[in-house]
C-alpha cells in the first residue's frame, strides 16, 4: 500500500476508483467526502499514480483513507467472466478480494453491472438457495419505498429465479426496512390470478407454494398505492422502468417553467423543477444499490454517479453491514427452504 | 332500431353502449356529448330498455343517434374467443357488424382489450402482413410525441411481430402525425447492439432488414429526448410501462403540496397538481387509442372511461378515418413487403 494511515475507525470499506464514467475524479472526492462525514475507512483501489494525484488535490492530511493498487479496469463493453480472467488485477476484482479477505467489510463500484455481479458472485460466493443475484431497492424513495427488484441485472428471468428475488426482497424490507412480514407481489398486467405473459404466469403458483407473504399481481400504477412492499419483476422491465421514471421527471421538470411560467410566481419555477427532478432522480439520490443474494456487501453505485452519489453508496454499504443485511437474507432464505420442504 | 332519426351527416360511428366499468350511463352521455359538439352520428349498441332510458335523462331531442340493440355483453373476465360464440349478439359483436356490414365507418368500444381484439380481427379481417393486431399511440401527448407499440394487447411476442409493431407505428406516424420518414426504435436495457433480453436481441436484426427507418437500441429514460418516432415493445412491457407513467403523475402531484406546500403561494400549489396529472393521464387527456392493423378503424377506449373520455374516443375514430389511416397502413405494409422481398 503506497499511501498508509492507521485508523480505528470500526468500519472499513474497499472502493473501486476506476469504475463509471466520473472515476477516479469524481469517485476520490466522494470517498474524502464520506471519510469526512462518517466513522469510516476506505481503501481506494485503482492505479496507484492516477489516484494519489488525485487524492492529494483534496488535502487529505491524515484521513483514513489507503490507496489499493491494481492494474487494469473491466470496461463497460468487456464480457464480464472473460474479463475477469484476462484481468485479475482489475480494480474491481481487488476490491472484491479485499473483502474476501476480511480487511474489508464491504465493496463500492460505479463500473459495468455484469462485472461487479460475476465478480461478487465469484469472489464472495452467493448465498444458499440463490440462483442469481438481484439489483434492487427502493425505486424512488421518496415516493415509493416499495422494494422494486430485479433492476437490471438479470433479464430472461426463469420463475423459478422469481420467486428468489422475492425471497431476497423480502429479507431487504425486513432488515433494512423493519418491515415484519413484507407484502410481496409479481409486477403484472393485470391483477387476476390469469393475468401476465408466460412467464409471470408459470410464477404465480411458485409463490403461492413459496411461502413468502404474496399478494399476487400488481399492475404499474399500483406500484404507488402501497399494495406490497416487495414487487419483483425481470431485470429487463425493471431497467426499462428505473430508468423511465428518471426521463419522465426530467421531462416533467422540464415542462414545468413553460405550463406554469405565466401562472406561478416566477421565483417559484426553478423549485418546483427542482423537487420533481430529486424526486425522480435515482441517481444522485439513491446513491447506488445493493447487489442483493451475494455473500457479502457489494454496492453497485450509477455509472454517471458524482461525488456526492459515490459518498452515498459508501453510507449505504456501510449501513448495510451495520444492519447485518446478508445474515438476515441468509436466516430468510432458510426459512423458505424449510416452508417449501413442508 | 327503436329510437331512430334520419341524418345527414357524413360520419357514423358504432358505440358499445355497455362495456367499460361506467357503461352505459357515462358512455351514453359521452355518445350525447360528440355528437353536440361534433359534425357525426352516433349508433350506440346495447340493451335497448338500458339504453333509451340513459339516453332519455340528456333530453336527446332529434340528435343523431340510433339505439341498435344487442344481447349481452362480453365481460373482462370472459375467453374472448369463447364469449364471442356464445353470446353472437354482444354489444361488441354487434358494433364490430355494422362497420362490417358499411352502416358504421368506425366502432369504439370501453370494453375488454383482449376481446376487442378478437371481434374486431374476426370481424373485420387484418391487413396483410399483420400477425396481430396492437395497441399504440403517444403514449403522453404533451410530453412525448413518440408513437410507442405495444401497449399491452400482446404479450409474449415473437421477435417478428416486434417488426410488424414497427411497421404499423410507422403508418400511424407518417398517416397521423405527418412525419415522412419516422425513425424507429427498439425498447431495451441498453443502446448497443448486443443488449437486451432474448426477444429484442433477436427482433434486432430483423429490424435492420426490414427496410424500415430502424435508429436501433433506446432505453427507458431515453424516450423523452426525441430520439425516435416509434417505440417498440411487447405488450408486456408497454402495459406496465402506460400504467407507471400515469400512478407516478399521480404520486408526484400528490407529493407536491407537501414538498412545496410552505414555499409556494397557498393557491399556486393546486394548479401545479393538476398540470401534472394532466401531463400524465392517459385516460382522460388521450380518451382512447386505435386498434392498429385490422382492416376497419376500431377505437379501444380506456375502460375506466368517463362521459368526456368517451367523446375524445368517438372524435378519434372520426379523425382516424378522415385521414385514411388503414389505408396508409396497407400502404405502408405493401412497401415493407417489397423492400424485404428485394
Amino acid at each position: 500500500m503506497a499511501s498508509s494511515s492507521t485508523s480505528s475507525r470500526a468500519f472499513t470499506v474497499a472502493v473501486d476508483a476506476m469504475g463509471g464514467d466520473y472515476g477516479p475524479a469524481e469517485i476520490v472526492a466522494g470517498a474524502v467526502k464520506a471519510v469526512r462525514e462518517g466513522d469510516l475507512e476506505v481503501l481506494l483501489v485503482g492505479d496507484q499514480e492516477t489516484v494519489l494525484a488525485q487524492l492529494a488535490t483534496h488535502q487529505p492530511g491524515d484521513l483514513p483513507i489507503t490507496v489499493v493498487p491494481s492494474h487494469g479496469v473491466i470496461e463497460e463493453t468487456d464480457h464480464p467472466l472473460r474479463a475477469m480472467r484476462d484481468k485479475p488485477e482489475a480494480s474491481m476484482v481487488v476490491a472484491a478480494r479485499l473483502v474476501k479477505e476480511g480487511r474489508a467489510r464491504a465493496m463500492v463500484s460505479m463500473g459495468s453491472t455484469g462485472a461487479i455481479m460475476a465478480v461478487a458472485t465469484l469472489s464472495l460466493g452467493l448465498l444458499e438457495g440463490v440462483e442469481r443475484p438481484a439489483l434492487g431497492g427502493p425505486l424512488l424513495g421518496s415516493l415509493i419505498p416499495t422494494v422494486i427488484l430485479d433492476l437490471g441485472s438479470n433479464v430472461d428471468c426463469r420463475p423459478s429465479q422469481l420467486v428468489g428475488f422475492g425471497a431476497i426482497g423480502a429479507a431487504f424490507a425486513r432488515s433494512l426496512q423493519g418491515i415484519e412480514n413484507p407484502r410481496v407481489a409479481l409486477l403484472s398486467v393485470g391483477t387476476e390470478d390469469g393475468k401476465g405473459n408466460r412467464q409471470t404466469r408459470e410464477a404465480f403458483p411458485l409463490f403461492q407454494e413459496s411461502g413468502l407473504n404474496f399478494v399476487g399481481n400488481l399492475e404499474g400504477g399500483e406500484l404507488f398505492m402501497d399494495r406490497a412492499d416487495v414487487v419483483v419483476c425481470d431485470g429487463f422491465v425493471g431497467n426499462i422502468l428505473m430508468k423511465f421514471a428518471e426521463g419522465l421527471g426530467m421531462a416533467l421538470a422540464g415542462k414545468m417553467s413553460t405550463l406554469l411560467g405565466q401562472s406561478l410566481p416566477r421565483e417559484a419555477v426553478p423549485q418546483v423543477e427542482q423537487q420533481l427532478a430529486t424526486m425522480t432522480n435515482v441517481v444522485e439520490r439513491g446513491g447506488g444499490g445493493p447487489l442483493l443474494g451475494v455473500d457479502g456487501v457489494a454496492i453497485i453505485g450509477h455509472g454517471r454517479a458524482r461525488a456526492a452519489s459515490v459518498a452515498s453508496s459508501i453510507s449505504m454499504a456501510q449501513r448495510a453491514v451495520d444492519l447485518g443485511v446478508v445474515e438476515a437474507m441468509r436466516s430468510e432464505l432458510a426459512t423458505l427452504r424449510k416452508v417449501a420442504k413442508e
